[in-house]
C-alpha cells in the first residue's frame, strides 16, 4: 500500500469539495440567509488539509489496491467533512444525523432523517440535493483529470468507483472519454431543468429536483417530495428522467456515435424496460381503485415504479399502504436497481441478468451432465472473472445484508422496518416500508443503526469492495 | 429420458407405501378408530398401480436426469396418495388442505393447517407424523436396495435425494452403506422413544415425536407442542436429539468406525456447534426477564435453537413475542439449516461454509489480484463442479424465493407473514413470524398459496433439482 500516494490524491479530492462548497455559499448569499457563513468551516478546514499535500510523493505507482482505498476515504471524508455545516448551524444538531443525512446525499441513496425539510435555509437545502448530483456520477473521475494524473492510475480509481460488474471493459473507455461522459451528464441535468423551469417550478426547486434525479438521489425541498407540486406534467417529466438516468451511460455514448444496432440489441436495457412496463402495469391494474381513471392510476404507478428502479426514491404516493403484491413489487424493484454504470444503485439489472443466466446454465447442464456452455450476453462471451466476481459480490451482498439486519435488529423495531430499512439504504433508494414508508423518515433510529445504515448506503454506492478493502488486513501492509 | 423405467420404478416405490399403509391401520384397531378403515382405499389403489409394474422393461438404463425426474415423482404422489384418508374420512375436508399437511409431512416441515390437531384421530395423528421419519432418511434409496436395483442405477436416484452441496462424493458410499444409516437412523429414534417413555410421554407420543424429532419435521399430537408436556426432562431430550439429528449421518459412520480425528476436523460440524452455541448464549439473554432464572431462560432458548436451526420446528416458547434481534437469529437459523447429509433442511451449513470461503477468497483477490486461490474444506480442494453447483443453487433459491413471495403477496397478508412463510417452508422448518408464528398456522392462506408453498416445501426438501428438472423442456425429449 502506497500511502503516501493515497494521502496525496486524498488531499486534491477534498480541495474539489472545498471549491463546491462555494456554491452554497452563493445561494446563501441570495437568498440573504446568514447560516451561509458556516460553510466557510469546513472550507478553511478543507483548505488545511488541501495545502497539507502540496508536495508530490516520489513513489508514484498505485494499483488496484490504491485505487479502492483512496474510493473508500474519498467519499467518506467528503462526508465527514459536508456534514459539518448542517451541525454548527444547528440545523441537524447531531453530527450522526447529519453525517447519515450527507452520506445518504452522496451516494444517492436520499433516505432523511430529517422530520420537517422545509425548516431548513435553502442554502442547506442547495448542499443537500446537490450532494446528490456529485455522488451520482462519481467524483474521483472527474478530479483525476483535473489533477492531471496518469491515465493508467485514474483507471484503477475510476474502476472502484464505477458500478456494475464488468468494470474492466469499461475503465479503458472511461480514461478517455470522461469528459464526453461527464458532459451529457451536465446536459441531461440542464434539459431536465428547463423542463421543470417549464412546469411552473422556481429556478431553486427545478434545480435541487433535477439534481435529485439526475444523481437518482430522491432529496427533495418538501416534506411531501414530489407530490407537494400536484401537477401530472412535472410527474411525467421527471419519472421520463429517472428512467432515462437509470440507463447505461455507455448507450449514450453510443448514441452519440448513431451506433442504435447495439443500443437496440442490448440485453440489460431490454430487461430494464421490460421490468419497468410489467411492474407499471400490474401496479397501476392493483392501484386503479384508488384513483379516478386508469391514467390518473398509470400515472401514479409510472412515477413511483420509476422512482424505485432507479432507486431514486422520490414519492407521489405512498406505497406503503397498497395491497402487498404492490409492496413485495416494490421491494423487488429496489433490489434489482438500474442499469450498471447509471446513476442507479441496486444490484443491477445486469447482474440480475447474469444470475438468470446462470440458472438457466445450471438447467441446462442438469439436462446434459457432459456439456460445457458459456455465458453469453449480447452475443459476447462473459468473462470467468466477471462472474467470479458476481458470486463473491452476491454472497458479500447476503452476509453484509443478514448482518445488518441483525444489528438494525437491536432497535427492536417491527419486522417490516428493520428489513426494508437495510435493502432501501444497500439500494441506495431512500424509503423502505413500515416505519421508513414514504411517510416515514430515519430519525428514530439508534446511533448504532445510523452508522450501520450509513455503512450500507457506502457499500452498496460503491458495490461492496472498495469498502470491504478498508477492512481487510492485507491492505495496511508494505508501506514505503 | 426412459419413461418406461421411471414409471416401472415408481409402481415399486408406490408398492411401499402401500405397505407403510398398514401402520396407521394397526394404529386405529389398538385405539378402535374405524376411521382406520379409510387407509384401506389408498392402499387399494396403490396395489392397482403396483400391478401395472410387474413386467420390467427392456431398456433398464437411467442416469441423472431419469434419477431426479423418479425422485420428484415419488414425493409428488406419495404425497397425493397419502393425503386420501385425511379427506375422505371428513379430517381433513379439503384435498388441498390434506395435500399441504402431507407434504408438509413428507418433506420434514411441519407447518400445518390445523387448527385443532387433538381433534384427529390417533391413527390420523400417527400417519401424519410418520410421514416424518420417512421422509427424514429419504425413502427412495431404501426402495432400491428392496428391489435390488444395480447399485449404479440406485445412484442416480440417492444423488438426487440426499440434501447438501458435495452428492458426487457421497453417493458411491451411499450404496455400499445404506443399510448402516438407517440402521443408525433406526437405533437413534428408538434410543430417544426410550429416553421420552422414562420421562413419562406415553408410547403414543413418544413415538410421534420421536418420528418428528427424527425427520426434523415437528408435528406434533398436541396443539401447544412440546410446550404440552411442561417438563424440562423431556425438552432436554428432544433439544439434545434434534441437535443430533442435524449433524451429517455421514460422521456417525465414522464414529462407527472410530475416527474421531476426522469428526473432531470435520469444518461443517464445528461451525454446526459454533451457531447453535452463539445463538443459544444470545437468546437466553436475551430472554432472560421473561424467566426466573437463567437456567429457565437457557432451557427455553436451547430448545429454540435447537428446533430452529435443525428446522424441526418444535416450540415451547413463542418466539414471535420475543425482541427483534432474537425474531431475526431465529429467521437467519431457519434459513442456514442444518448439517449437509442430515435430516434437516435450510441451505445447510456446509453451503454457508463454503459461500464464507467465496467471500474470504474474493478478498484475498482483491488484495493480491493475480493470485489464484482454490477452497478447501476440512483440508481438501473443494472441485469446481461443486461450486458451480453452489452459486446454482443459491441463484436459484433466490429466483424461487422471490417468485414464492410475489405468489402468496396476493393473498394481502401482512408484510412479516408473507415472507417469513416462504422461507420457513423452503427451509422445511415450519413455523414462521407474524400470523405463520408459533401459535399460528397455514389455514388461512388461499389455495394457490398452499400451493405454492407445498412447491417450496418440495423444492427445500429436494434441493430445488429435482423439482426444477420437471419444469424443463429437455426432460420430456427423446423418450424409447
Amino acid at each position: 500500500m502506497n500511502i503516501k500516494m493515497v494521502g496525496y490524491i486524498l488531499t486534491k479530492i477534498l480541495g474539489v469539495e472545498a471549491v463546491l462548497m462555494f456554491l452554497p455559499i452563493l445561494v446563501g448569499i441570495i437568498y440573504g440567509e446568514r447560516e451561509a457563513v458556516y460553510f466557510l468551516v469546513p472550507i478553511a478546514l478543507l483548505c488545511l488539509i488541501f495545502l497539507l499535500g502540496l508536495r508530490k510523493p516520489k513513489h508514484q505507482e498505485i494499483y488496484a489496491k490504491e485505487g479502492m482505498v483512496i474510493t473508500a476515504f474519498s467519499w467518506i471524508s467528503w462526508a465527514l467533512i459536508g456534514a459539518i455545516p448542517f451541525t454548527i448551524s444547528g440545523c441537524i444538531p447531531s453530527y450522526i444525523d447529519a453525517l447519515f443525512e450527507m452520506i445518504s446525499g452522496f451516494t444517492t441513496t436520499g433516505s432523511t432523517i430529517l422530520t420537517d425539510i422545509e425548516a431548513l435555509p435553502m442554502c442547506m437545502l442547495f448542499w443537500r440535493s446537490f450532494s446528490h448530483w456529485i455522488g451520482g456520477m462519481g467524483v474521483l473521475v472527474f478530479v483525476m483529470v483535473l489533477t492531471n494524473l496518469d491515465k493508467n492510475r485514474s483507471m484503477y480509481i475510476a474502476r472502484a468507483e464505477m458500478p456494475g460488474p464488468e468494470k474492466d471493459k469499461l475503465a479503458p473507455k472511461m480514461s478517455s472519454n470522461v469528459r464526453i461522459l461527464y458532459g451529457m451528464y451536465f446536459a441531461l441535468t440542464a434539459i431536465e431543468v428547463v423542463f421543470l423551469l417549464i412546469g411552473g417550478m422556481d429556478l431553486f426547486d427545478s434545480l435541487v429536483h433535477a439534481f435529485g434525479t439526475a444523481g437518482t438521489g430522491g432529496f427533495s425541498s418538501h416534506s411531501e417530495s414530489i407530490a407537494y407540486f400536484n401537477s401530472a406534467y412535472i410527474d411525467g417529466v421527471i419519472t421520463v428522467f429517472m428512467i432515462l438516468f437509470g440507463v447505461n451511460f455507455g448507450l449514450y455514448y453510443l448514441a452519440l456515435h448513431k451506433d442504435f444496432k447495439s443500443i437496440f440489441k442490448n440485453e440489460e436495457l431490454r430487461l430494464y424496460l421490460l421490468i419497468i412496463m410489467v411492474a407499471m402495469v400490474l401496479v397501476t391494474m392493483g392501484i386503479r381503485d384508488n384513483y379516478g381513471s386508469v391514467f390518473e392510476a398509470f400515472r401514479y404507478a409510472s412515477f413511483q415504479v420509476g422512482a424505485i428502479i432507479t432507486t431514486t426514491g422520490y414519492c407521489t404516493a405512498d406505497f406503503a399502504l397498497w395491497p402487498m403484491l404492490l409492496q413485495i413489487i416494490i421491494v423487488s424493484l429496489m433490489v434489482i436497481g438500474a442499469c450498471a454504470s447509471s446513476t442507479g444503485g441496486g444490484i443491477k439489472v445486469s447482474r440480475v441478468l447474469l444470475m438468470g443466466k446462470c440458472i438457466h446454465r445450471g438447467v441446462r447442464q442438469m439436462e446434459h451432465p457432459k456439456s460445457v456452455s458459456v455465458i453469453r450476453v449480447n452475443g459476447k462471451k462473459v468473462d470467468n472473472d466477471v462472474l467470479s466476481n458476481l458470486y463473491f459480490y452476491i454472497f458479500a451482498y447476503l452476509a453484509i445484508l443478514v448482518g445488518s439486519v441483525l444489528l438494525v435488529s437491536l432497535d427492536n423495531m417491527d419486522f417490516t422496518t428493520t428489513v426494508t430499512s437495510v435493502i432501501t439504504t444497500m439500494s441506495n433508494t431512500g424509503p423502505g416500508l413500515g416505519a421508513v414508508g414514504p411517510s416515514g423518515n430515519f430519525a428514530s433510529f439508534s446511533i448504532l443503526s445510523k452508522l450501520v445504515l450509513s455503512f450500507d448506503m457506502l457499500v452498496g454506492r460503491l458495490e461492496i469492495f472498495p469498502i470491504l478493502m478498508l477492512f481487510t488486513a492485507g491492505t495496511w501492509r508494505k508501506r514505503f
